[in-house]
């Protein structure tokens, strides 16, 4: 107790950053100004950091929620300048600098870093929800492994033909890398897993479709990418369906619409890796700050990633609508998010000496999406390439971009294991109510 | 398809056992009839076999619920004489052999394995469960994993000094091995794992309480090791009461009495690892087949593992009260539930030869108990030893019993990790309503 007494003394005269959002963007952030002069708070729902790019392997059970997790407590111990909040943040009081929580406290800053990130998005459908789950927590993740799973079983146990086709029929919603990423895990998943583990149903016999509404998969990759990633998509056994909207989703069927006809898909199982729409921090500094929003509802920063007039305010990551070089927005990814937390934690450091830094400048090391076991596509910029060597440098990138050392030697050998058995152990059904 | 329709009829002629439970009797006795002349159905409400001895790691975030558990399916995938089927048992029809699911579904059988296990039991205060979980379940293990580091968080954020302190006080009832991992547990991760982790309280100022209603913690140990076992968790920093009753648990403190006064201790976290009552399908067979039970529900068994009169039904695992050669009932422990498994199974195989097996002898290997790292009680029978000997014990002992080669190596790197740097990275809060 004293220790604390201690260090809110000699804090006062400090400055106080709070970061809102232990994401990528939000820990890069607290990382790089750790062991500062100023006093850092980070607040975030959660008790740890969630490595978002590798969900989908939870999803398909080849990876547990404890691989890709990180407590935030346990990253950040070692800087004494870092405090960690488990706490909902509700408000922002831009006026008073101040942030406010659920719980009713308010916690001062000199500067509020906010990367909030984003959510689902169901385009003004919110009905959809409940039969396309996202992917956004480890929670979405285990209830979309819950319904893939317990697809296979309740096909086991249907006796009727049309019915057992309609669970073993699984559609995924969003030709970007999340649904490319998913489709090409449920092949494997169908085709290899399971293929021995029943005895009335054939897993092989399992549909598997991605839907994307524009003419072609991945459309923020060269178009040479797009036209790869499909076929080898279409090699694992995956129906690939560009240029398809989705118009209506029931229990027990899907209605979509290309080349202005309407069809209807039975399917049990629809999963949803289509848009999101910026949290509701962002609404609300709009509204009590003035700072500008985007059609999707991410605040509009200036080259030094401040909304316009506040200087004070960092907003980084997928919550920020950010300029690249070419004038289009940053795309919502994680090395976007990390830069850009590096950048306002630098920026901070600056300032406090009376400096400044340079506008931001996005470097963009390249585009990356799997599609299965030895199957991907790269694009660096000065190379672009699939295949094999794809599915090499996707596999070390993101070992290199978990945060602890344990989780990375976790995800490698749970890796090389699925790899060589095709086993994926994790794929417990849980969270059904079991009287 | 065609493969279901051949598989069908050549078993029509076949011995058909139905077993009941997929933990380690159900499970075992599978094994055991794997490409025997029988036709086995394996019926479980969850789609995979849990490690339950390790549990207690998962609700202290040392693994991750996938560690411990293993898909039933991937398990039996090689065995082609036998199916899983995930569903609920609602009831056993004796008199017809068949089991009936709660899908309305029924399953015929030639013989009967029951092996459906327990569950917890609150001594006729229903009330106290949702105060004080206990531990049978990967989602019970959640909901203590949960609790117990929201517990942290909570005092982190109280500036009550009072409720602080019961956020910071961890009662554990009951003295057996449960109860005893879970104290050593929860004090390494107080007093080691999570002492640099907070800036405003002190977690080794955590008060970890485990009560024993009788005179000695580890009571179906030799004395003496229930000695060792005492004073190696309070060395950890654990307060041990035993001959403490709990008489009363409301959200905010426990009442407790001993020496016939009574005490209410200030606690926000209670963790149940006291009584257990056997599942009600025993009592459902007691009622339309007349089988006995004992005081806790579990069907009394003879030496051949059957219930009076029912030659054709074996019960075993935690649901069977089965005397020991001491004439008092066998501990509901995974090494009777493994050996009875085989028995049962062993035992069809030789009736279907026209031969029969001597009655069931359980082979006591030992009793091991762990406290903490380093430390741990076993009683080999020949030899009792404690301390770091009986923990590497231990180790080996879980790891070699873990149904399945990935889950050895990850369990073991866990602990390795773990025991290096105490860090315990598995402890994400999960499953809150977000938003």
């Amino acid at each position: 107790m004293t220790h604390h007494h201690k260090s809110a003394q000699s804090a006062s005269a400090r400055h106080r950053v709070v970061i809102v959002g232990g994401g990528f963007g939000g820990l890069y952030a607290a990382k790089h100004l750790g062991n500062s002069g100023a006093e850092v708070l980070l607040i975030d729902r959660r008790n740890f950091h969630l490595f978002q790019p590798l969900l989908y392997q939870v999803a398909t059970g080849g990876l547990s929620p404890g691989d890709i997790s990180s407590p935030l407590r346990a990253v950040l111990k070692r800087y004494r300048n870092i405090r960690v909040i488990k706490g909902v943040v509700s408000e922002i009081d831009a006026a008073g600098k101040n942030v406010l929580l659920e719980d009713g406290s308010r916690c001062g800053y000199d500067t509020l870093i906010l990367a909030a990130g984003t959510r689902h998005h169901y385009f003004g459908n919110p009905g959809w929800e409940r039969r396309a789950p996202g992917l956004k927590t480890i929670e979405d993740a285990l209830e979309m492994r819950r319904r893939i799973f317990q697809a296979f079983e309740s096909a086991e146990r249907e006796p009727d033909p049309d019915l057992q086709a309609a669970w073993l029929t699984f559609l995924v919603i969003g030709g970007g890398p999340t649904g490319v990423e998913l489709a090409g895990a449920l092949a494997e998943l169908a085709y290899a897993t399971l293929k021995d583990d029943f005895r009335r149903i054939d897993p092989r016999s399992a549909k598997i479709i991605l839907l994307e509404g524009s003419p072609r998969i991945l459309s923020a990759y060269p178009e040479t990418l797009s036209q790869k990633a499909r076929r080898s998509l279409e090699k694992l056994g995956v129906e690939v369906r560009s240029g398809t909207l989705v118009v209506d989703i029931r229990d027990d069927r899907v209605t979509l619409q290309a080349n202005g006809e309407s069809t209807a898909l039975a399917s049990r199982t629809v999963l949803w890796g289509a848009g999101v729409q910026a949290a509701p921090l962002g609404a609300q500094l709009a509204e009590t700050a003035g700072v500008a929003l985007d059609n999707i509802g991410r605040v509009t920063v200036d080259s030094h990633l401040n909304p316009e007039g506040h200087p004070e305010i960092f907003v980084i990551g997928d919550l920020a609508r950010c300029a690249g070089a070419d004038g289009a927005a940053l795309p919502g990814v994680a090395p976007v998010a990390m830069q850009q937390g590096r950048y306002a934690a630098r920026m901070i450091r600056q300032r406090l000496r009376g400096r400044t830094l340079p506008p931001f400048r996005y470097v963009n090391k390249g585009n990356l999406a799997v599609i299965g076991r030895n199957a991907a596509v790269a694009d660096l910029g000065y190379a672009r390439f699939s295949g094999w060597p794809a599915w090499l440098v996707w596999v070390f990138v993101h070992i290199a971009y978990l945060i602890e050392y344990d989780n990375r030697v976790l995800v490698l050998f749970q890796w090389a294991m699925n790899y060589i058995t095709r086993k994926r152990g994790a794929r417990l059904i849980t969270g059904e109510r079991l009287e």
